[in-house]
C-alpha cells in the first residue's frame, strides 16, 4: 500500500518529469526520484532522445546513497539496450530496495519486463501511484503507442460569439497579445504542427516557437539554446505554397502534404487528402506523436467529423463579430440535437483579456 | 477615516442588503447594522416597498442600545415621508452617536439631505465605505435615478461555437438543467423580462419565475410566498401573439408592445418599435428599473447596436453546431477588426455542465 510520502514523492517526479516536456519528443517525460527513509538523495528527468534517461540523473546524484533507497519513477524503468543501458539494470546496480513506478509502460513489447527484471534482483515493485497524472504527462507517446495514431490538439481562437474572421475575412488580431504568447507553449509541446496552405498564405504565417514569447515561466526552465521546432505540416493539394513565404524563410522541418509534396501516400485516388491515413504516416514514417492544429473551419469541422480531435483549446476574445461572420467551424448538417458533438469542459481560464477553454470531445 | 471594523460592518450591512434583491423592486435593496462598541445590537434589511426600511429593523431590534451606537446604511438614509417616516428621523430619535454611509443617494432631489439632516442633529456621519460594492447592489435603481433609463440584462444560450439553434430552428436544449435554473435567479431579481412574439411562441415559454426551480441556497431565503413575478414585456408589432399560449396562461403581468398592444407610443411611423423610446417609458410609466432579455439574434444584435446593453449574460453550452446553424447574433455588418464592439469579462464560471460568462460592453 502506498503511503502520503509515497504520494509526495512520485508528485515531485511528475514535477521534475514535466521540465522535460519541450525537449524529449519523441521519448517520453520521465521523472525520477530516490529517497534514503525521508530524505531525498537524488532526482532528475530526462531531457532529451539520446541523453541519460530520469533514473540515471537521480542515480548519480544519489551515489552510494541510492543503496537499500527506495526510486521513485513516472514510468516503468526501460529493461531493452537503445541509446542508453537499460535503467532497470542501473537500479539493480545501484542495489536500491524498492522501486515505485506510476505506470507501467504500455508499449505492449515493453511492459512488465522492466518490472519483472528488477523484481527477479529482489528489488521490492509498487506499480500504480499517480497512474492518472503519469499517464496525462504523455498522452503522444501513449496514444501512439496504443493506437498507432498521435494525439491531436485543435487550436481555434473566436469572438465570444463564435466568429474567426469578418466576412471580408479581415481576423487580425481576435485575441490579446497573452492568448499569442500562450499558444508559443502549445506548440513547443506538440511534435508537429499543422497547418493548410490557405491559413500559412493568409496569415502569412511562419508557425514557429519563437523562444522570446514563450511565458517567464517557461524561459526559466527552458533555455534558449534548448528550442525545438515541431515539424510543420502543411496541407497543400494543388500545390499553391509561394516559396516566398515567411514560412520557408524560417529555421524548422516542413512537410508539405500533396500531390507535389513530401508525403502524398495518405492522398485518394481523387486527390483528396485523407486525415486519418495521413496521421498514422506522421506517427509511423515520421515519429509524429502529438499534432498541434492550427487552421480555418474547413479543416476543423473535417477533424471533428472524423473524430480525430483529442482536445480542442479555444481562446475566447471579449467581443462581439456578429453572425455574418466567418464561423470557426465550416457547417456541419446537422438536423437533430441529439447529433450535435458533445465536449466535456477540462479547463477555463482567463488568459490576458481573453477566456481559454479546454475541452476533449465525449466518446459517443 | 474608515476602520477595518467599519469596513467588517458596511460588508455585513452590503450581505444583509442582498437578502432584498428578489422582492425590494422597485425600490433599492439596503442593509443596516447597528454596532454598541464592537457588538452588533441591530440589524435588518428593506424586504419589500411599503414596508419597514432597513434602519427601522435594525432600530427596533437593538432597542435602547442604539443610543451612542454606529449605524452602518448602504444607503444615505431618507429624508423625506413617504409610506414610511424618514430614516433619517428614526436613528436621530434612537440618539445614535454616529452614522456610516457606503454611499450618498444618487437621487439629485434628495441627494445629502439625509446626511444634512442627521449632522444637524450632532450625530458624527461618514460616507463612502464600501462605495462601489453598494452601487452593485441597485444597478438598475440608480440607472434609472441618473438617465431616466433601466438597466439591460442581455442573457443567450450557444454552444461552444456560438450557436444558438440548428439551421432547422431546433434548439431544446442546449444549455443543462442547472444553467436554466441559474437563469431562474436573475429573472427573480429583474422588474421585467423583455422577449418577442416569435421566441415567445417557437418555445412556447411562459417567462415566469419558477421558485421551485431556483438554486436551493436561494430557496433557503425567498420563501415561495414571496415569489414576485417580473412583468413581462412582450414585443409584437404585428399582434400575433396566440392567446393559447402558456404565456397567457401563467401568473404575472403582462405588457404587449404593438399597436393594437398595451404600449404603443414607441412605435415609429413606420410600426418600427424603437427600443430606447420603449425602455424609457417603461422607467418612466411603468416603474422598471431593471430588464432581463430572453430573444432570438434579430433583437439583441438591434440592442447591442443602439447600446442598450448595460450585461450580457452568456451560458456556453460543451457542444458544437457549426457553422450552419444559427448564431447568437444576427450580421452586425462589420468590415474592420477596429469597428467591432468590444466586451470586459466580469465573470466567467462553471454552471453544471456549461460555462456562464458575465461581460459588460465597453465604453467607445
Amino acid at each position: 500500500m502506498a503511503t502520503p510520502f509515497d504520494f509526495q514523492m512520485m508528485a515531485r517526479a511528475i514535477t521534475l518529469a514535466k521540465k522535460g516536456r519541450f525537449t524529449t519528443a519523441p521519448n517520453p517525460n520521465v521523472g525520477c526520484v530516490i529517497a534514503q527513509g525521508e530524505e531525498v538523495v537524488g532526482e532528475g528527468f530526462h531531457f532529451r532522445a539520446g541523453e541519460p534517461h530520469a533514473e540515471v540523473h537521480a542515480l548519480r546524484m544519489a551515489g552510494e546513497r541510492a543503496q537499500g533507497a527506495t526510486a521513485y519513477v513516472t514510468l516503468e524503468p526501460c529493461s531493452h539496450f537503445g541509446r542508453t543501458p537499460p535503467c532497470a539494470l542501473g537500479l539493480i546496480d545501484a542495489k536500491v530496495a524498492k522501486v515505485v513506478c506510476a505506470m507501467r509502460d504500455p508499449n505492449p513489447q515493453v511492459a512488465g519486463k522492466g518490472i519483472d527484471m528488477l523484481r527477479q534482483a529482489g528489488i521490492e515493485v509498487e506499480v500504480g501511484v499517480l497512474e492518472q497524472e503519469a499517464y496525462q504527462l504523455n498522452r503522444g507517446f501513449f496514444k501512439r503507442m496504443e493506437s498507432g495514431m498521435p494525439f491531436v490538439q485543435l487550436k481555434m481562437a473566436a469572438s465570444l460569439d463564435g466568429q474567426s474572421a469578418l466576412a471580408n475575412g479581415q481576423s487580425q488580431w481576435i485575441t490579446s497579445p497573452p492568448a499569442r504568447r500562450d499558444v508559443q507553449q502549445f506548440r513547443a509541446q506538440a511534435g508537429a504542427i499543422l497547418s493548410t496552405q490557405k491559413t500559412v498564405s493568409d496569415d502569412d504565417a511562419s508557425l514557429t516557437v519563437r523562444w522570446h514569447e514563450l511565458p517567464q515561466s517557461i524561459q526559466a526552465q527552458y533555455q534558449q539554446q534548448d528550442l525545438r521546432q515541431p515539424v510543420r505540416v502543411i496541407l497543400d493539394r494543388q500545390a499553391k505554397l509561394s516559396p516566398q513565404l515567411k514560412l520557408f524563410q524560417t529555421q524548422g522541418e516542413i512537410l508539405v502534404v500533396g500531390e507535389k509534396g513530401d508525403i502524398s501516400a495518405s492522398l485518394g485516388p481523387n486527390g483528396q487528402i485523407s486525415l486519418s491515413a495521413l496521421f498514422a504516416e506522421l506517427a509511423k514514417a515520421h515519429n509524429i506523436q502529438h499534432i498541434w492544429v492550427e487552421a480555418g473551419a474547413s479543416l476543423a469541422s473535417s477533424l471533428l467529423q472524423e473524430q480525430l480531435v483529442d482536445e480542442l483549446i479555444i481562446y475566447l476574445a471579449p467581443k462581439l463579430m456578429g453572425g455574418d461572420s466567418r464561423g470557426i467551424f465550416a457547417g456541419l448538417g446537422l438536423t437533430k440535437m441529439t447529433e450535435v458533438p458533445e465536449l466535456e469542459f477540462q479547463d477555463v481560464r482567463q488568459v490576458g483579456a481573453d477566456i481559454r477553454i479546454i475541452a476533449t470531445p465525449k466518446t459517443r
